[in-house]
């Protein structure tokens, strides 16, 4: 049996490069980029008025002074030239700052009056030079690189992709993902369940978990029966990329998963990990081609390897990491990592606190529903008390 | 002008309400729950094995013990019966516990061995009477309500309605949103930009931000002149519930905005937030059909105000909300609330630690690259301390 520590590694060293695509920026959002992203022109391009009112040339502070308006200056217009020293172009936000100006002076500071068809700004507040201009260059400049690939790309990012005229983009290939379902106790969402049944429901908890990462996935179920289990599953193999099975991993007599997997050319990189829950975890790969990750069955076991093993394959490592501080004493004994379940929330102090939720073990998934995530508490202790601070795991 | 508190409040004053629909449940994530949602049998339904292994009955904690091997009930069977309480009946995950039965031993703590085609197990660890049994009802009961109307369905919530045989739910309906700049300096992604032009770029981060959550979008770009304006967004009010304007109200000449709006019928609530970046920033609805934000055109104002008024709005407030930590001094004069960006990360004792990031204000969204979100520092105060919590607006 391996350490928590070993099974990321595993995973990680697994990766399979699933290829590129170059995809409209429309729809890149949360695809994670595989070219370099510079920028094409200074950020901002040119001497930008952050501010509606006029533009006027001073060196030195101004406390006061009269400015014949010449002009207007709008956005979106190739910039005009101030004529004198003594008098300003008016100046909406985001317009080029005319030329031969470098301060704005914004209209709640100003008095504009009408003399003979002129238009007059007085001050009426203290002007400091530049005041109000986004110079060119000042963010980024030409050439500079603003994206690295391997980034996943959210909201900001499609901003700077648009910005620098990323109509399309180069991007990682997202895998197929199958989610598959075993163990002859579960019955379809419309059925109605004989005492001893009960209906499908990880499936459409990890679809759910998938789509909020961005990731479609198809469901299936397969029987617990090793003639039907391979040669499904060997469809799948075809199909998908990766598959995400859920149950018959365990030692049940029924737990056909794993043998099948490896018939069919899967290479087992680890079954059994020293956690709870999900222990019985299996990991294998058909090299280049297929990743196969085996969850047991039980609802909390299955979520809690899903955010701690799948979930990070598929985002390639961008998550950010959390930690959370332990609420109360926890005594847990196994030389296992265990995997708390926690509703967490912020406290006046910024600190994170993480409550444990009593619970009937991985098979309470009710308990899911108060849960916020999962706190990691290594294997080396049996003792974790209130106040100490560990990686904890959100899913909300 | 308004407080932020305020604005806040006549945001949610006038929600409106889309209406209800069923839909299938594999499309119900991450939408609103209009209906209560009971367990419709016990959790578990039955008394339910969570070891692999085999069941047996005993009132008193056993140390050691040889138990003939009755039969297998496998997951997915009606319950067998144990005819003697010297015997045993083996048992896989998630199957019933057989009658008569009371006690789970896990295959690890038994030896299995063959005699004259009898197969009995021998105890190998002490056993605690009702040990690996998750019992009948212990999680939820018949009838109890686990999921309330109003909550936003994660993936947990999508397993437990799956459970409970929701194959069709009843959530609120989604309003159509129209993303729309505004700006005669905008030109498209494809385009090269002369030198005093920029492309569109919000457009594509606040779609990439709805789709984060949940939400479809589509994107439109008006000019700055008046009755193009007002036919355009005559149409669009007829076509979409939520109108998010970028650009065009702030004090500017060319800023029509607000004032087509008004001609429209929509009813302004408010124009102007003592706030920074963002300041102003115009809200108003159609009652019962179109609510309207138009937000200031800078990138930085747009994501702010975006995050802060119209993330909640969407989401019903169901949002967590998150603190976090100032890392270093900040003094800010104006009695504005202010939008600071910072990046934040978990320090070692648990604390989201939010660094200020230095930027040329509201126009810099290269910025935006390394913000993680937005720190909100009152406006009652100008000396803000490292070390003091502020209410943090996280889109990472």
């Amino acid at each position: 049996m391996i350490s928590v520590e070993e099974a990321c590694q595993i995973i990680t060293a697994h990766r399979i490069n699933w290829g590129l695509e170059t995809i409209p920026l429309s729809f890149a959002s949360r695809r994670i980029l595989a070219e370099p992203i510079v920028a094409d022109r200074d950020f901002p391009p040119f001497d930008r008025v952050t501010m509606d009112g006029i533009a006027l040339y001073t060196d030195t502070p101004l406390t006061e002074g009269l400015f014949r308006i010449e002009g207007t200056q709008y956005a979106g217009e190739s910039p005009q030239t101030l004529t004198s020293r003594g008098s300003a172009i008016e100046v909406m936000t985001g317009a080029v700052l005319p030329l031969h100006t470098n301060t704005v002076v914004r209209y709640e500071d100003i008095n504009v009056s009408e003399y003979s068809d002129k238009r007059f700004a007085a001050l009426k507040a203290p002007v400091s030079p530049q005041q109000n201009v986004h110079h060119q260059g000042s963010d980024r400049q030409t050439g500079e690189l603003l994206l690295p690939p391997g980034l996943r790309l959210g909201s900001s990012e499609m901003g700077i992709l648009a910005s620098v005229g990323k109509a399309e983009v180069l991007v990682e290939k997202k895998p197929r993902i199958a989610l598959i379902s075993t163990g002859d106790e579960l019955v379809d969402v419309s059925a109605i369940p004989l005492p001893h049944q009960i209906r499908k429901s990880s499936g459409y908890q990890l679809a759910a978990a998938l789509q909020e990462m961005g990731y479609a996935s198809d469901l299936f179920h397969l029987p617990d029966q090793p003639e039907s289990l391979e040669s499904k599953l060997g469809d799948l193999l075809q199909n998908f990329e990766i598959l995400i099975l859920t149950g018959g991993v365990s030692a049940g007599k029924k737990d056909f998963v794993p043998a099948t997997l490896e018939k069919l050319g899967v290479q087992k990189q680890f079954h059994k990990v020293a956690q709870r829950p999900g222990k019985p975890l299996w990991f294998g790969v058909k090299p280049g081609k297929n990743a196969v990750f085996a969850l047991p069955g039980n609802p909390v076991s299955t979520f809690a390897c899903f955010l701690k093993y799948v979930r990070p394959y598929l985002l390639r490592e961008t998550l950010t990491p959390m930690k959370a501080v332990l609420s109360e004493n926890i005594v847990f004994k196994p030389e296992l990592t265990y995997f708390l379940t926690v509703a967490a929330a912020f406290n006046e102090e910024g600190r994170l606190l993480a409550t444990p939720l009593k619970g009937s073990g991985s098979g309470d998934f009710a308990n899911l529903l108060a849960c916020t995530g999962f706190l990691e508490l290594p294997s080396d202790r049996s003792v974790f008390e209130a106040g100490e601070v560990y990686p904890y795991f959100s899913f909300r």
